[in-house]
């Protein structure tokens, strides 16, 4: 395959090891993933991750309880009970979300919340107080502030004193009707094409896909209206949707994330703004939030 | 249907007609599209418009003449000789883009490209003369200006006088090997993710997909790097990719797209800017160029 042209390729060869010097140009996003130190990065916390698991494979999400705590707890209360077990992908719309819960939700034959709770605030933002947080200076289209806050890509307003999650690729929220505290977690969507950013601080954002996103993101689209399935046979039934903290340790994923506040993940915001691959010809010097991938990577 | 919490949720029950009137809120996507008069669509030149007719579906491409000539020409020679008719998809990469091509290049198994050429220039960006802008006003990360040229998202530097298109949702560029001008056109790419902005002007941009998306962004992910399927077998092979003056006209597709120099367009990008919709709590006031699809209807 090594003839052909490809839109970017990863200087693999030209691993550097990391040293100070003035004559030392930044890394490269590869460089910057082999240099990592082990304190670079972390392991999702099981109680506050889920599983996911299609056919195909496992899609793994962590919650942002420090953003949606509500919404956090009632989802976590959710999967603990396997209220999404059985039920269905329902809406699969190409570069916008896919979307599971209930088919039956608000007839009789709805599967019953409970112990969850069938109402919840809106949780749109919430204070910057006390939210560590790594700036992106290279600015924003909808935000004042962008930057990222313990995993999670996220706007600010200095103004304002708020912080809240951005709708980028991979993002999951939680649908609601028209009134903003319509929403109760039961059920999700996920961001599978360019960010609608229209959508931050208007619905409630729960948490991010750490890993597995083809599985969501080559699902059949929905041929109805916003890309619902119009037929039951359509809809691809959901077999498990656990808290790791109840799947077995030796069946739980074992993947690890970049630590946002890292040195290695300024280093990584670097090598995203300024590409110094040797295929690039022309230089960027600038990035956007949601072309900032979190690195991933399978436990040493 | 009617129960499920949506994130979005067109009012399609509440079109008013456009009168002018300083009571009169401004139309939302919905209304812009029913209220478009038909001098507001054009229909794609067949002699520019490609059809990659996959088993699922028909993707339709509409080739940029203007700003990659000589790739243009060249792509149009390879459709009409029937050059991609029987190679395959090579490449899936999640969040990125999908590829296709021979995969024998470069070996003596390789088609042929004649009459095409082989070798081509570089086209990654033009100069802005007589070409008609529309300006989006809301600022860009990547690009001193942004805006549409003949249905196309473009940025632009008044200070260099150049224009380039750029690489969203939908974009159709010309992979290449290391050297600027080492692209033919003979392997094609289709954005399927987030915006890849990085890789304005450092590759060839050569037209965008105006129907048919979903039929490339739902293909299975390749396994291996940058997401090139690892086993033949697990290649789609492309039955046709026809110019659409090669085909029969009523073997046509008659979708019509709008003009972005159009006042539905104008009115479109405000729409999409202020999201009036009654679902919407937070006004959103700005919008990203990518985030402004290019609406495409039947033909009435």
């Amino acid at each position: 395959m090594n003839s052909h042209r490809t839109i970017f390729a990863l200087a693999l060869a030209a691993l550097l090891p990391l040293h100070v010097g003035a004559q030392t140009p930044p890394p490269t996003s590869a460089e910057v993933l082999a240099n990592a130190p082990s304190d670079a990065w972390r392991s999702p916390d099981p109680a506050r991750t889920l599983y996911l698991d299609l056919p195909p494979g496992r899609v793994v999400i962590e919650l942002a309880s420090d953003f949606a705590p509500a919404h956090a707890q009632n989802i976590r209360t959710l999967a603990h009970h396997g209220y999404w077990d059985g039920l269905s992908i329902l809406r699969a719309q190409d570069n916008y979300v896919v979307q599971w819960g209930d088919p039956n939700a608000g007839s009789e034959q709805a599967r019953p919340l409970a112990p969850a709770k069938r109402k919840l605030p809106a949780e749109f933002d919430r204070s910057s107080d006390d939210l560590p947080f790594t700036v992106l200076s290279d600015g924003d289209i909808y935000a004042p502030q962008v930057g990222w806050v313990a995993g999670f890509p996220v706007g600010r307003d200095p103004a304002t004193g708020r912080t809240w999650l951005t709708h980028c690729y991979g993002m999951v929220g939680a649908g609601r009707d028209a009134a903003a505290d319509s929403s109760n977690g039961a059920e999700l969507y996920v961001v599978i094409g360019h960010a609608p950013r229209h959508l931050d601080r208007n619905i409630t954002l729960v948490g991010r896909v750490l890993d597995g996103m083809q599985w969501l993101s080559t699902l059949p689209r929905g041929s109805g209206a916003l890309g619902f399935y119009e037929q039951p046979g359509q809809r691809l039934t959901i077999p498990h949707l656990r808290l790791a903290s109840d799947v077995p340790a030796a069946e739980r994923s074992t993947i690890q994330v970049m630590r946002t506040d890292s040195a290695s993940f300024a280093q990584w915001i670097q090598a995203r703004r300024n590409r110094r691959e040797d295929w690039f010809i022309s230089p960027v010097g600038h990035v956007e939030l949601c072309n900032v991938p979190i690195p991933v990577r399978a436990q040493p």
